[in-house]
């Protein structure tokens, strides 16, 4: 998308029209039913990710091998059981994460972690969501931290584990039912909170709805909010900006 | 409604049987345009209260005129300026309470406080509705104390009060925007909560419906909620309880 | 989280600053999976609950071990049939309440059943959420008077049960469809009353949102509401009440 | 659209097929902006209603004078205090029921009201749609009586005017906030009854979305329901059960 | 419920207050788990009616039993195949009504149907509910026509059934989808119908909530409306108009 | 329904009025159960589509054969695998298009198609929905173009189609979500677009809401939405302009 | 956005680099606040639309002054009398349609119109949103009919208009309350139809919401539908299949 | 609330513990309606900002001169015209800007702008949202960048600024309608986007929640949403992003 240097080596001659055209173009692998993007990870920063449900199992393992002769780690989240079965067999080198629910397939080794990213849970049942959050950061290069079950029904038990929020560069908080949690560790802390609901509760918590309401409500400024179960895209933010921490030079 | 008893006295000869459909029939005043249950009072321990909006200023007049015959104390809630203006004018005994909206006529002479009611708000912009709980409260004998801006954005405001809170037989907890208080005080201590979700917020609030939700999803058991800013309906249910502490034959 | 009791132990030389912070950090045993808080019946007047949906029979079991360890009184609500047939393996001395969906292992011997609190369905389909109303009412130390399938399509039914109604310290009024029969039990006596909407309904009913509105805008104040379908949190809140009226000393 | 009748007038030469095509096709007056349909009265038992909202004072008044050159009726609903100046300059014969909101204006006398259609509400400030409904009827030649100010709050006042309403043949009942009022008087009767929703209420009322639920999902059947205010509605369906009490010969 | 009546028995000696009190107080047989109205029969005009889903088959026999002895002809609504198979075994005088999902047992024999009431479905899908009421209207003494998938998208289908849609008491009009049906056939007669939603549909369709909405927002007034899918209502509702007609000396 | 040129036939003396009131009424097969619109073809250009889910196996392949039998070919949507089973071995010339889930009966030799229509999709998982457009487009005679998987989350793989686009008549753009795909398509391009939501998403995507939100409030003018999933009436859609562009005399 | 072309210049040499970025990037005034689309005339077929609401009159006189000066026919939608006042006095050759809220000044003579769209409304409220489509439409090109006031009431009135519809290239139906205009539209002709819901209504017509789910639930394939009250949008897409049918080359 | 560090304070003799108790209970400015935050600060690194909806000018005048007097810089959002005019002549030395209806008290002076927070807004409608963004960011330290009315219709206005996008540390993109814009930018970028939908709009566009939907549903990873309208929010989480780029030795 960089057009300016892409018309720049057409007028000194080193590409023709056609090959700038095609560069702009066509920065993907076209599979017929799938066009993967191979260029997002110079685009965005990581590789496209593969979203699993509504996929057949033979098409997640077309894009994975398309992903993999581009020579960039694969990346799989919301993996069924019959999906991982089928995977596995077809690629051997994948690996399951099952709290997450993801399988990766590296193809180049990952950098060693930096900064730091602290994922909190409200509940036991929040925890698929979180380690979605906290596999995808560390996924993206960050260090992750991880303080479960500490909802606002026994206060406490968030209160012994401030300090540590305090030190990390993002937070992401993750909880369900009334979603007050982000709204008591934001009034805690001065780093960028990303909260997510997750559909844990029943009745008017309406799948996510009244903690999304909740969070998005909230009287603490600087939290920000994902979709409801949206563990992978906070994630992706909170690494996002412990990026932002390392690099100086921008 | 008490028809076994009214039965009992027909049995004995003490009521003619057209005297006790009467009597089970009609305990109110008919006006035409309202039947003012006088009733009430005995049967649900305090007298009808007058809901303002969408009354002609007469109209209430003329209900509050019903009441004091039947010498019943009078009590009406969220009266605009207006109403007040006229009230005040056929009415000069009555007495406006500005910060909760609500006009007073007092025939009988209120008992004196017993127990003690606690109403905690989370914002400043909470206090009508906290009031309007306050008062109705007192008028239901109940001692009330007050702890208003005590939001989760600044949790150690609430904290040096906690012990008061503990005191207390029953709390009303108002809180608009995400609507984490109730949940938070909850943790906090072992009486039953009233949470009153506020209509105050913008934008996915909702006019309270995300509070409303924040409360009835609460991960804390004990807590139960009335409508949208309904402080009245939230003094009314505290003083019940505060009358249960009272009681101790039945 | 008695933080001024726990200072002066401090200042009188009887705690560490060490043990002090741990004593007001962390009240509660880490399973790791989970922070089960054992400081909860300290704090709330009960022990923690476990809320069966979402867990695995595992992770109850081991939560049901560290409360026994504590010395503490079981109760899990909303157990499927899978989840009881491997907690009875591993727990022979848990005991399954059926028509409530609920598991209880009692350490301690509970005690004598005081006051009265009173459970109202409205139809057959609604005994489910009212057992479990009734049952944890009962697990908190009240009496429970039951009174079923009493909807508004027969009001006599109801009639014939009105004064046992008055002598409850607290009233459950369990209703899905329209949710109409609290606010006519709210006009007959003079309790507070928890009122409970349930999902039993079809098309505008949306799996208990009709009986949840109708139960905010009831026309008769005094009535609070819990979560659709939330026969635990209506107990809790109506044995708080029961409490209430026993403690004469606060 | 008595399409098979005006084709035995062609077949039998007593009309052109231009006629009949005309005959079928244009029973209305074309104003330009509206198209006044003035064979309503003969097709559906009743002439064309304007309802007022929206609608510029000098349109309705063009209206007005078409109907009436027609030879029809007139009935205007909701109109506002400025339309009404204005039509009772243009239209002196017009007459305003501030009650209802509405304007008649007759050409016709009107015939004996028959049978018997009762209007219940539940409050006072339901009032001014049950008297949309209870004109509606009477212009649509009902007996109508009203009972007024009857909600569940105090039932009594409903039971002492049940024998009246077991001797209707429609029964329309009007209610805002929790709208139980129908079912209750639906156990109570056993004619058929048209349920008014009405927007009266705050909070999660929704401008009357939490009775209408009510209404819809009442455990009584033989309760059919109308639009939220709808008492015009709500009075010709009454009117037309009425007739159909009317005409034994059908 | 006619207290007056009760009252007078008392006055006359002819009952004593305990005997009156029971007359009011119970007019049902006590199941435990259900409290059977076998006077809704006598208030109402017919038997109550069993609502089959939620309950179990034993349950739903044991009311039958109960009705049955009672004198009261059985009607049962959304038998699943699993509760018929259990019914018929434990009943076999039962017999099952496939296209309604229904299940009747006539203890008394039904009287000659009068009347008429129609029922008009808009499609294909749409019939099991507009049989649920056609066949509730027959089980209530009415005559039924039927007319089933003349939905909007044909018009001329509809069209050669206007006559006989005009000589009906009542109509029921059943669609799903857009609704547009009731409208369509509500400015062509001159009756009074009953519109039922019915959940046909997908996306927005909102499993009826578009069909609701389109029919409560009719431009044809004397058009009502009950819950999506509830043709036993709308059958119910139309019996009642039907009966209307038939008896003149009300 | 051209009544008029009825009429005059019946003038003419060529139609007895019996014949004419036929041929309005009744242009349709009535199978008791289904009234099948052999009309249409020619009111609509092109024959009634049998929209599969909710009907049986039976129905299915009776109203197919009543179309062929009229000589029309057959298009039956969202077909189960069951359906198509049942089927194929009841009119083997019956022809199933799995990635559409649609089947194809022909009777008549489909015309050559002309023009162009596009089908544009967001994402791998919309693929089902787009290809029923897409065949639908195909059966009313439109050459269709498909463009697949060109999402916003990487513009490039759009851009390098826009040149096509340009040349279609209508374009038919798919997309779940965040559903934003048909601005930006509409913002390059001066056709007529069809955007078709998905209900491919989860959380607060609520099946294909934020998606349809998302279109309807389009900043781009010129862009006209169908219910979410429905690619058979965006392709319907388009095909009629597509044939708009064809019939130069009308 | 031809980045080919422009591409194929730059490699020709008759564009610098810069002068092909400036091309492709910046095809627009800026004036700071705004960035007026210049190139949208040739993108799209016509100029940049000015949607008054939320604008300073002084904005969109500065708009309006760049789109003259770039040679462009204004078009102003939904002007309020005040910005009206203004803009006269600025812009003395604006000319102000009131029917559709809508302002013009025209730099370029209009073209002769082509071809026809049909606008047809329900009811008399509706017009203002017709008209607006209906300007649209034609300041597009397009010849239009317009046939108001024909709601399903009284389908008389349509049906004398179907063989002018029947002769559009594409029909704008407007209609609010229960939206079923554009089925019974679409039932009965075979061309494009675009939807338009109003505002129009009360209490569950929720601001047009229940129209347009009827029209995106129609059982009538072929239709699509925009925005609540998007004239504007309608006329676009209108004109746009009514170009379709112009240009045969394409 | 560094309840550790005052504990040690204890320990060492510094504190008494009545002391301690009130250093962690009350580290706030008790007005009576408010508990102005003062430790948010040092909290929160940011002051108490003065949300003015809903408070009187007294109350907003009495908080910002505790503010003052606890030497904190003032910043107060949404004022109206008539809470700055009360507010000017009280307090001479604030400042209104007026573009982002804020006002601002300086006590301190602010820092140097450090980093890059970029703030992008779709449309001219949406600029008040998008400077309060902007303002609160800047007020917070961080030097701001603004690209104004590049929405999606005309997507060369947003490549011209790509470049710039993307050297910022955190980009704000402010979008009402269909909120398409983040999705798009976030597609061309490796930053931390903060989403905030407008309430610009109509009928759909539910006043904001459309576009909030298409936010939460984005299909690009690592964009966070605030509350609709929430200018504020945004500029805090970007403005905390920006702290995280300055701060390495965390």
């Amino acid at each position: 998308m960089n057009i300016e240097h892409i018309l720049k080596q057409v007028e000194a001659g080193r590409l023709s029209a056609k090959q700038a055209a095609k560069a702009i173009g066509k920065p993907h692998v076209d599979l017929g039913f799938a066009k993967v993007d191979t260029a997002r990870l110079h685009r965005r920063g990581f590789p496209e990710v593969i979203f699993c449900p509504g996929k057949t199992t033979e098409h997640i393992i077309e894009i994975m091998r398309a992903l993999r002769k581009a020579g960039q780690n694969v990346f799989a989240t919301r993996a069924s059981a019959e999906q991982w079965a089928g995977i596995r067999k077809a690629i051997p080198k994948a690996v399951y994460h099952k709290a997450a629910g993801a399988i990766v397939v590296d193809v180049v080794k990952p950098s060693k972690p930096v900064g730091m990213v602290a994922v909190v849970s409200a509940g036991t049942s929040d925890i698929p969501v979180a380690e979605e959050a906290a596999l995808t950061a560390e996924r993206m290069g960050a260090k992750v931290e991880r303080v479960y079950d500490v909802g606002v029904a026994g206060l406490h038990r968030l209160m012994s584990h401030v300090e540590l929020l305090r030190t990390a560069r993002a937070v992401v908080v993750v909880a369900g039912m009334e979603g007050a949690l982000p709204s008591v560790v934001g009034g805690l802390i001065d780093k960028p909170i990303i909260a997510v609901p997750t559909s844990i509760g029943y009745g008017t918590s309406m799948r996510g709805v009244a903690a999304l309401l909740a969070m998005l409500n909230t009287c603490v400024p600087g939290i920000s909010v994902v979709n409801i179960d949206n563990g992978f895209g906070a994630g992706v933010a909170a690494a996002m900006i412990n990026r932002v921490g390392e690099k100086q030079e921008e």
